[in-house]
């Protein structure tokens, strides 16, 4: 596991704190100060004394860096030491920040009598004055936050201990202008929120969106962490699966917002899988012209695919996702604990998206995927713990390319145009939606093939990982006809004609050629008949 | 009025239609080529020879620039004239462009034989083939657009006459990164909207949405436009005024949508009032997660105020507008003929917002509103048409500057707190919106005065301009424990506090400035008990 990173005011307690956490961590514990010290070959007030500010933090931000190259750590940093902006990348990279917080007068209580701290003479109570509102704005950007005041080393060591992530953090950052933000992988993420939120602008009033089952098995936890964080949680149930998504739920959902009395200081969480997401997301992206929300998906395909990107929507009768918004969340969490309740047949309809991101974006991803199937079919935690990190990174960057989903974006819909007809036509349901494009990406990649862009290769690369994956146990009875009436209804299409994401070679898709009717038609003959 | 200039490749007929339409327009006929020969001394072809295409194209650009400096003429500009950005430019600036258009063969057609064109040499079929799409692109991007193919000169030009806006253009640009759009003053222009929906994007399936008067006033001219644009137009119904912002009936218009197909290539037409605007708005924000629209705003109100910035939504049973995104236009309409038919109750009540406007962000026009009272509530038009292109150019300027409403746009609420909050109270309807906005700008006025922002002499100016506009002639009767009730539900508040917009003098708002409690019921009762 990373390094867990303790930030907070001199007098917040990190040394003693510290030296606590550890041992309850069994981690060992590095007080950066201790370090500087030591390298310096003397106290920091010498330091200090003899070459200047200036030189202390040179010498803290080197002794930082070296520190942040072991693994598995405790390390309690110096009050400044977090300021720059190149330390404070640095100690989030990989890495679980804990704040400890302590207001004005207990810092000045604790801190009295204290001879060797250059930085509060000559009057204490004017330094802290000075120094405290500008450290304190980066300490509020930890990933958890520990107020300290009333509370002993020991209790806060346990309470941190109790909350801290289990296994480290992944950050992937999804770069869209003005929309900035990142998904954050990991175990045991609820402690995570409510700061999360906080730094999002909200103040009060947080309704966690779920339905029935994963708000039995992880509400109490989300909630808890919320409550804690002073943003009043409310959980309020969708219907399970695809029922979620439609005008009468949303309205439900927006009354509820109403009752609660959800100002712009308020935000949603979606809790579950990718159609609590898309009704929460959309509610966020509408309730008074949108306030933050974060994802907390659940499920594979949610971590993967819909969690991602800020596309958000529901259902009407006459169309899935007919009404809908691209509305980025304020953070994305995907805590891996989640998985372990996952069906296995949920599970591995999720692989196809994977799958499916690598054939479009990332080949070496594809021949993992191959040598590593044994120990991802078996769901290996760390195996696991990689598709997830790799498969966020692909879409994360793809969907920052074209955050609108107005272009290039549209290579991600590789073996949906079918796949969603396949849905459409046999009733949702009857197929898993992995398998529906696992097919549809068998009907994309031959018509790539008729359309004379790839070769055979490719396309017998494509089919034999899906089936080493299950995907193509079960082949769609379907007209072929009824399918490609159900294509010209896709939310792509133009004037009624679907637009194709084909394929020239493994990481290299092609959207809006046009392609042959009869190659269409024999494509899907090749492929179900 | 302005120019009328146009545009179109060689053989296209700007010179023949020219005259015609000139004589029809009862305009001075201006074509540009002549200008430069006289202003060269010796024709086209020797030009070219003599000088090169350098030296023709400075040439060009010098006599355009001269000529667009002339009034209400007919210009037409060489093929190549409208290409270099600053010639568009200028081309576009207060006049209509109208682009004449011929497929291919036909201008080879035209073409063969002609000889004083240096261009088309050697070869004509190759010399337009090559200049040809290019240029287009820069046609296609005219108001007008008229495909000459099989009409006489005589019918183009009658043709033309009879689509032309009646009194010239008006552009004001709404510099939204990502989301630019012009704001266009003018009358008759409908026919500007099937090129201006093109180059958004649509191919076809507009979708116009009105209500039941206006929709038979004006609803007959923007369907023929639309369909002589090839656009498929279908004229969708709200019911009238705030009862549209209902879910039900934005369900109904989503199941409209969905039963004529409208795909990515459709669009929206809000033709009519606020509501309509709201509604229509949304419904595009959230239609396959966001299709063009285009304001045509057909009262004042809506001109100067909610067409511009794309604040969209509706209603819930619990509040006004709970439900909406951020979404601009493609353009918006300002069609100063639809404010023939608008009540004198609705034309007064607008002026409200215009002279909130003017406190806000332009005191020149503040002074000038006083001056010119009597010409404003005569309804004299030169004087309505400054009053919207006023209104307009702050309301671009502040939106511009926010476009997410997230800061400063907040100062265009000046008034709005208590105003709502009125409505609110009284019931939606029982006082007119502007009204309730000037005793709203009353209450915010007296409480700047109270928390010693603004002098009493501000305060002072408000009162009068708004009493001499007849705004302040019926005092709301209601209690100011219902008030201040009905204001902790406002939109902006944060936590259950209303945030106020105040004024620290004309030109000079604040928002979010903290108030005693107490200078709030003073404040009140000051201005309504």
């Amino acid at each position: 596991m990373n390094n867990v990173v303790l930030i907070g005011f001199m007098g917040s307690g990190k040394s003693s704190v510290g030296q606590l956490l550890a041992q309850r961590l069994k981690r060992a514990f590095i007080d950066l100060d201790e370090r500087i010290v030591a390298d310096a070959g003397r106290p920091v007030s010498r330091i200090f004394a003899e070459e200047g500010e200036g030189a202390f933090r040179a010498r803290e931000s080197r002794c930082l860096l070296r520190a942040l190259t072991e693994r598995g750590r405790l390390i309690a940093v110096g009050g400044g030491a977090p300021l720059p902006d190149r330390n404070w990348e640095a100690i989030r990279q990989g890495n679980c920040v804990v704040g400890l917080l302590a207001d004005r007068d207990e810092l000045v209580r604790r801190l009295e009598g204290s001879t060797h701290r250059p930085l509060l003479e000559p009057d204490l109570r004017t330094a802290v004055d000075t120094l405290l509102p500008s450290r304190t704005s980066r300490y509020l950007q930890a990933d958890l936050l520990v107020d300290t005041a009333g509370r002993s080393c020991d209790a806060v060591a346990a309470h941190i201990a109790d909350r801290l992530p289990l296994e480290g953090l992944d950050r992937i950052s999804v770069e869209i202008p003005g929309s900035e933000h990142e998904v954050i992988l990991g175990s045991r993420l609820a402690p995570l929120l409510g700061p999360m939120l906080r730094r999002a602008g909200s103040a009060g009033g947080v309704v966690v969106v779920t339905d029935e089952v994963v708000g039995a098995a992880h509400g109490d936890a989300v909630s808890a962490a919320l409550d804690e964080s002073g943003l009043s949680p409310h959980i309020h149930f969708l219907p399970r699966g695809e029922e979620a998504k439609q005008l009468p739920v949303l309205t439900k959902l927006y009354a509820e917002l109403s009752a609660r009395g959800i100002d712009r200081a308020g935000a949603l969480v979606a809790l579950g899988g990718g159609t609590v997401g898309d009704v929460t997301g959309f509610a966020a992206a509408t309730w008074l012209r949108g306030i933050p929300y974060v994802q907390m998906p659940t499920t594979l395909l949610a971590m993967v695919d819909s969690s991602i990107g800020g596309k958000t929507g529901i259902n009407l009768p006459t169309g899935k996702n007919l009404v809908g918004a691209v509305y980025q969340p304020a953070a994305v969490l995907c805590d891996l604990d989640h998985l372990r309740t996952l069906s296995e047949a949920d599970y591995r309809s999720a692989l196809a998206e994977v799958i499916k991101a690598a054939i479009v974006a990332d080949p070496p991803l594809f021949q993992w995927l191959a040598e590593m199937r044994n120990g991802i079919l078996n769901r290996e935690p760390a195996l696991v713990g990689e598709v997830v990190r790799r498969s966020v990174a692909i879409k994360a960057r793809i969907v920052a390319a074209d955050p609108g989903d107005r272009g290039s974006r549209a290579i991600l819909n590789y073996g949906h145009t079918v796949g969603h007809a396949l849905e459409r036509t046999m009733g949702y349901g009857t197929l898993r939606h992995g398998e529906a494009v696992a097919w549809g990406m068998q009907v994309a990649g031959r018509l790539s093939l008729l359309s004379g862009l790839c070769s055979p290769d490719t396309v017998q690369a494509q089919a034999s990982l899906l089936a080493a994956y299950g995907l193509l146990d079960r082949k769609p009875r379907v007209s072929g006809t009824d399918l490609l009436a159900a294509m010209r209804h896709d939310k792509k299409s133009r004037q009624g004609e679907p637009r194709w994401v084909l394929l020239r070679d493994l990481g290299k898709p092609e959207f809006g050629v046009p392609v042959q009717r009869d190659h269409v038609e024999s494509a899907i003959d090749g492929v179900l008949a």
